[in-house]
């Protein structure tokens, strides 16, 4: 076990911490609250990015760049949306610095104020609809289906790494539709390709579910969601979707005329993923060694580490381990190997597995003799010699099964921490002693869902899709209830 | 001609907005000088990023993402790069909003003051300095060649789509290297790679030199340069790569032991290029119908339109379009095929003139019988019927001929643009009259190159590399001097 990483025992958050760090995918900033991605963390970001982008594409979604700042008056457009996002905002008043006439370095020029001060974009909706505006006139223009790769401020109090940091970084997609029903469809469209991307790349299995009122977006009629478990029972939102009505189309007067020449307001979505999933991933799959990447999103798939004696036949090892690589690489196998002399194997070998790379090949002087090939999984820390005859389709299976191995052990986890609590005593009782999703009864008022959040530190994470109707009492006031409703505590 | 779009003989200026505006590139947005790119641009901006991305990739890069705030005393750390960019930029002083107490709506909470006011990048070499302090400890950790995806703000008092924003796209090198030799290596194959993205992509002939010690860049010991000619005879600086020497190192302390375990400060450069690049596209090859883009990087190479005559054989131009769209595809055209009813072919011949693709098949009913293809190129206009048989391979051809005709046609234009001047009157005649680059004498001096520059609005652009020797007198001091240097005005 590595020296260098907290045991989830000993201190869970440390834990994530370290993998985070000691992984090379992020580092603290000298910014409050905002970090570094590092090299190794940004190169997964981007295989997430591009899988989910190709993803966007292949359903009409073509990308486009919004300004990054956004007028104060903008965000107090639309009712909801200033109560939701204009308090934690990064507000830039000046547009200059100088040299302190009294000698005190450089200031801020106090003539260079801004008429109206500019908000750092902490979403883009208002930004985005003011200029939907001009580009929308008539049926003919809709549907729009616009994304936006992008970073967004949000001035947190209290910031983890990946989790909740002030800047970060991610997607939003702003839809306009000629009605209802065709923008409903896309915002559960978009849904499904989030679960997709997070199940088959990730390996996290996700609830999909709608949130309640008092969780919504800040100008949404409803906010879809997914929800995924994470190793110390707490839930976290991978991804939301937005049904947002006409109340952005009607806070910026975006109209449309349709097929018979009426006028009426468009109808929008909006939806998003951040670098937050960089952090389920790490808290989902990571063990006290270090990181473990799903095959599918993993910058390296497989590392090949020389065992050098000496110089004794190092030639022939590097021969061999360039041979295999390219033979991988060949294939489409994303392969790394590492001859560097200035570290012992050893090292590498913790190296990579801090690192979560989903296979690694040691090749030592028995295999050349052997015309064998040493193969060990991160995942089950299986090691297992093969035959070199037919390696590349053996590896190919081998990281098929560790995804799909990944994929079922978090979903068995998931499955056995979904609980029914039947009593506001039992609630409590499982939050602390097992923690997980509890299926319970509530009420169906935003009071007992601030209660029981106050009283427990748990929210309703969603209502289910599909979910059964069972008449039963909140489990809080003891009113009727018709469903059941997902709580957790949850990042 | 299209009636949309002024000439350029009319008014060059306003030819530019209209191709950048209706040729669907970018919109002004409603914060001042902040464009957004729409779609159409994206994806151009897209192609080009990608190929860069690969390029840098292939030479060792790798990328990673540093915080958009830098603390306005890491400004002030080295002291040429504050004076060169603490003046014009985005200032956040705040962290919140709230309701006016007093019902005035949303205010800046005058209680959350930062307490150091942040800068929103203008560039980040203080934010990445202060953190590789933390990763360079010794020789084994260099060189480290990293790249950042970012947006940036420089606070422009007159803004112009793409050339001069506000917020702008870029990327930004910042490689860390052990010895100065080594650094500036670095510096020129970057330069290199600037060059073969921007001639053999972009289809854009540059000049390669060194900036004088006052256009460059501010830090830097030396600053390389592509430098390209635009239509209107001014030129446009196309991409800059900067040997620091160890100033940044100094400034925040980064040193490394060597292999003798000697501690010395490491060398550095950086290195970016812009959506910049996007005006330069549009500048220099669009002409008065529109863009014409290269081949290379333009979004959509190949657009299919169905010219229907009623409802007649409808169904076959239809599938014989969608056929001829998917061949094209299987072989990497990258092709659209519009058959929209909304609206007529002469409007989407306009349009896609205007959007600068390079070829255009119109399929009627007379192709149908003849079994042939109507391909019109968009840099030449010509249009030519070809058999079916064999259309893939004659596409791929084409394509490759008008990347290398656009190429020519720049150089020719480029190199009929090269003026020698020998006396202050020739050389503000030839500004005047002919514009382009002008090769004159200059003494040296920082005095006469500010005095030349505000009274003829010309600056030297850059020595050129492998610039000949050769005796003669400063056009306007006439002092002696050794070599000639490249004088344009520019954007």
């Amino acid at each position: 076990m590595s020296k260098e990483i907290t045991s989830r025992k000993e201190d869970y958050s440390q834990w994530y911490n370290d993998l985070v760090i000691k992984g090379g995918l992020a580092d603290y900033s000298a910014v409050r609250g905002c970090m570094v991605i590092k090299p190794f963390g940004f190169a997964l970001w981007e295989k997430m990015r591009d899988t989910l982008d190709q993803m966007f594409k292949d359903t009409g979604h073509e990308n486009a760049y919004f300004p990054l700042f956004i007028p104060k008056s903008f965000l107090s457009r639309e009712a909801a949306h200033v109560e939701g996002f204009a308090k934690e905002c990064a507000v830039v008043t000046h547009y200059r610095l100088k040299n302190d006439p009294d000698g005190g370095g450089i200031i801020v020029d106090p003539e260079a104020k801004l008429e109206e001060e500019l908000i750092v974009r902490p979403t883009s909706e208002t930004i985005i609809w003011n200029t939907y505006k001009t580009w929308i006139q008539s049926y003919r223009d809709l549907p729009l289906l616009i994304n936006q790769w992008a970073n967004v401020v949000r001035w947190e109090m209290r910031t983890r790494l990946f989790l909740r940091t002030t800047e970060f970084l991610w997607q939003e997609g702003h839809t306009a539709h000629a009605t209802s029903d065709e923008a409903i469809a896309e915002a559960r469209l978009m849904l499904d390709i989030y679960t997709d991307f997070v199940e088959n790349y990730m390996a996290l299995p996700v609830i999909r579910g709608v949130k309640t009122a008092s969780e919504r977006f800040a100008g949404a009629i409803d906010t879809y969601c997914i929800e995924a478990l994470m190793q110390d029972g707490k839930a976290l939102q991978a991804g939301t979707s937005h049904f947002l009505g006409q109340n952005f189309a009607k806070a910026f007067d975006v109209k449309f005329s349709d097929r018979q020449n009426k006028l009426d307001y468009v109808w929008a979505t909006s939806w998003g993923v951040s670098t937050r999933l960089v952090g389920a991933l790490v808290m989902s799959h990571g063990d006290d060694d270090g990181l473990i990447l799903p095959p599918r999103i993993a910058p390296i798939q497989v590392v090949i580490i020389p065992i050098y004696k000496g110089d004794e036949r190092k030639d022939l090892l590097d021969k061999k381990g360039k041979e295999l690589a390219a033979e991988l690489k060949k294939s489409g196998i994303r392969v790394k190997f590492d001859n560097n002399d200035n570290n012992r194997p050893g090292w590498k070998f913790a190296e990579y597995e801090k690192k979560g790379v989903p296979l690694r090949i040691a090749l030592g002087l028995r295999d050349l003799d052997n015309n064998t090939v040493e193969i060990a999984r991160r995942d089950t820390k299986e090691k297992t010699s093969f035959p070199e005859g037919g390696i590349v389709l053996r590896i190919e299976k081998l990281l098929l099964e560790i995804q799909d191995t990944m994929f079922r052990k978090s979903m068995q986890y998931r499955d056995e921490h979904i609980t029914k609590a039947d009593s506001w005593k039992e609630f409590l009782n499982l939050l602390d002693e097992k923690g997980g999703f509890i299926l319970a009864h509530w009420d169906g008022t935003a009071e007992t869902e601030e209660a029981i959040k106050e009283k427990s530190k748990a929210t309703i994470r969603c209502i289910p899709f599909n979910n059964p109707s069972e008449e039963g009492f909140c489990i809080y006031s003891g009113k009727p209830s018709a469903e059941r409703v997902l709580f957790a505590r949850a990042y």
